[in-house]
């Protein structure tokens, strides 16, 4: 997907009701944009109905958005526009273990990510060089019981100052406070090391190798104030044997979690995930 | 997907160019029909576009297709539009090995796939039971190289007197002739046991064994004159080490055709697959 | 793996220390044995060792057993011997759903599985004529809350009568009581509809549509007393979208079910899985 | 797997007959050593014999050695015995892509990998950065038609000087000189951007996006002077849609690609890939 200047992406959702695609698909036309692709889905069960359009227009961005304000209006429907390619404004955030903010940023140095890292906040300083062997700057912002309040103002200033518009936990293990949660509310994507909702909660490698699963996974959801309940974007596993120890597991459970963030920021970057109340709606 | 005769499934594929999407919808809308889903795609290297809509429409089908054919004049574009979850007449041809065959059949009695089994062909007797436990006429055509042309021309009489819209070839180890792929062209699937390109001709497993590969895999493609060539639909491999002999290769991937060619079908009698040139274009 | 009269598998099990290897090997050598293949497992954690040795011995199995026995006694091993290729007298138990029965029966009369299927009991008649199909005795014994007692003596009786070693719940909607599952502990492999430990219980793929998740799977275990939580023979997963509605989860699943069960029967009737505590050890 | 003075790897293969596990066991007993674990394969084909075994010793390698050297004299067998995680010294080649090095660095520096990389040779400068943020040696040996015979040697008495015992092709884009395949036969692993054998030589995603496949794979092979017919030690694929350019191609390979680059310098340098033929056994 490369940046065009003319091509945007449109998603909505609302209610489902008759005539929808044909309002949306008219209003494109009537503002000269012609549509790349999309998809639609209704869900039967939550009668919401969703849309991702990918057009070009080359008078600008302006009489769409003015239409789908009318339509928004009309159908009670929450929409946006983005550029298409255009890079969302990333924070990564990470404690000790590299293998996951390793993996983001060497795909996003070879432009496989249309995201623009601003910075890396860890909690510990280990993964400073690595972040500035990537360009990119590191903050250390550590956590204890008692600063966890100051830590989290921090963050936000951060947030706000840099208009972050993603935050990504890459392997960060701290749990966010309820208010910062409902603050950042569908912009914050964490990696679960275990196939959620199994072995929730801490250690799930140990879980997993106490149970005798045979696959294990890892889960990238966004983050809610209801901890591991999250929407889940994509989950993926590996195959395990009786051979395979704990840290057996943790290390092959590592490709599957940098893979399976990686797949999930991409996806919430190219604005092809919709919320479908506790469920996502993935346009892949 | 369940049989609805307010229901429809239309697809179409043009040239690509401006205003596709909003003519369709339009001409939907204006139709009195609701779009329920639909999925787009332009190709940027043939620049052909391809379109699938489910839509219910109360007042019939009449309207939309005098409209589609005024657009497929327009457009110059192909196009069809069946009743969703109409049953596809289908014949289904085998030699001895029943694992395709027994599958198709189960699958088709739980309502899986959206075919109407007319008749199972077999150049030799060995299955008519089971597709006599399953209630569906069995009729054995077998093959010589002199009777190839007097076999050929019974199985085309009953194409035709049974209506036949899909012809599976579910394990025929027999080649069609190019006249007969040509005539059928677009409506026969066939089952390759192996991961195509590799390993195509007679013996793909024991091709596999000799290589020692890692995975071995089905393919299930439309059948063209060009043998081993069709597009491809669907594919799916399984993993198998050094203590696999080609029998167990053999077994191992039996379970790997009948999944993969079920798919396939389940797709292509879904009006889920279009032809892009040598290429299939598949909205899952 | 042919059946042959010379050719036999050694399973053992006992506390981990030096030697054992050694001795068993020894002991094979000396009584004129030869060994085919063989696998070893020492857990770290449990310090239990296992074995499993295929082996040839023109002088018949006594020499081996006398040697066993002495060996068992110094180390206190639990061990087995049996005939490559000797089928397990199995018993298949369903209710109305036949896709993992039919997946059975089929890999059965194909040779692809080391069983004898003396019967199929059901607690619904639905299935006899599968099971007649296939040259199988059905059995129908119904259950309710108070014929439940009843219908456990029956199944019981038939366990005893026709030397049943291996019996198969192949998606049997019932629960065992606590005192079955304890009398034929480790010959009772389930199929459990869910990526167990996720969605334990009823319903599962209601129960996964409801939390989003993009994988499905299904567990093939052992049934202890201790519901969905006996020890894990297999597991596999396949992928689903937002778009898959909780049937479209269970007809999916039902593919997984069966391969999962048929693998799993696969590798018990080889003599492939040895338990270790809750969990197993699977020489594949 | 941890790096112990006293515990052993023990690899060997010869012609199957009677009587090689309990030698090989006998003699490791009769050395004072205890088996850890040990695979064993015998190819019903070639009638080869293979097996590894891991072992502890407490007053050292030399009573093995003799023993299996007069083993070896009677069965004219190969036979290696290593430390347990000792490293081999490895050298890696590339050109201008930089994601199977990044990965092997990383596994590497994270202590996955029992091996260790002397120096990265590159025929571009463009990598020299990554190799040095990970403090390995980095040289630039440039190729071209005419400098290839001198840059070979160079490179050859780097080999020697270094003591290299593996050296990895992490998309070095040079065909070796047959020469030289056969001087480093064994020790060489390249990795193919294919699922061999489909789509031998060059530009082999270009070619899969022509054939319209629905997965691609990753193949890594020992080289030999035969290119792309190298006994092949791990594959994996992943799956692609219509909707995939040849560019998503590449990107979505290149994650196949480091995955199964990865496992089989993993296998290698844990003495788990034996020679049979033109095959490989994998005791994984």
């Amino acid at each position: 997907m490369e940046s065009n200047e003319d091509a945007f992406v449109l998603t909505l959702s609302c209610s489902d009701r008759p005539g929808i695609v044909a309002r949306v698909t008219g209003l494109i036309a009537a503002a000269g944009g012609n549509i790349i692709q999309s998809q639609q889905f209704g869900d039967p069960h939550t009668h919401l109905f969703f849309m991702r359009v990918e057009l070009s227009i080359e008078a600008g961005r302006h009489r769409i958005e003015q239409a789908m304000a009318d339509f928004a209006a009309d159908f009670e429907a929450r929409w946006e526009l983005h550029g298409l390619g255009e890079q969302l404004r990333t924070l990564i955030m990470v404690s000790r273990e590299g293998h996951c903010l390793s993996d983001l940023l060497y795909r996003h140095r070879e432009g496989q990510l249309p995201i623009n890292v601003v910075a890396v906040v860890g909690n510990h300083p280990d993964l400073a060089p690595l972040a500035q062997f990537y360009g990119v700057p590191f903050l250390c912002i550590p956590v204890t019981p008692e600063s966890k309040p100051k830590a989290e103002r921090e963050l936000l200033n951060l947030v706000h100052s840099e208009r972050v518009e993603l935050v990504v936990l890459a392997r960060y293990m701290q749990i966010l406070s309820e208010q910062l949660c409902r603050e950042l509310e569908g912009n914050v994507i964490n990696i679960h090391h275990s196939f959620l909702p199994s072995f929730k909660g801490a250690r799930p490698y140990a879980q997993a190798h106490d149970r005798g699963v045979k696959l294990i996974g890892a889960t990238a959801h966004y983050v809610t104030a209801d901890l591991d309940e999250g929407p889940i974007i994509e989950q993926d596993v590996t195959r395990v044997t009786h051979r395979d120890t704990t840290s057996d597991l943790v290390a092959r459970g590592q490709d599957v979690e940098r893979r399976v963030l990686a797949q999930a920021v991409r996806w919430h970057s190219e604005h092809r995930v919709l919320l479908n109340g506790d469920r996502t709606v993935v346009f892949d």
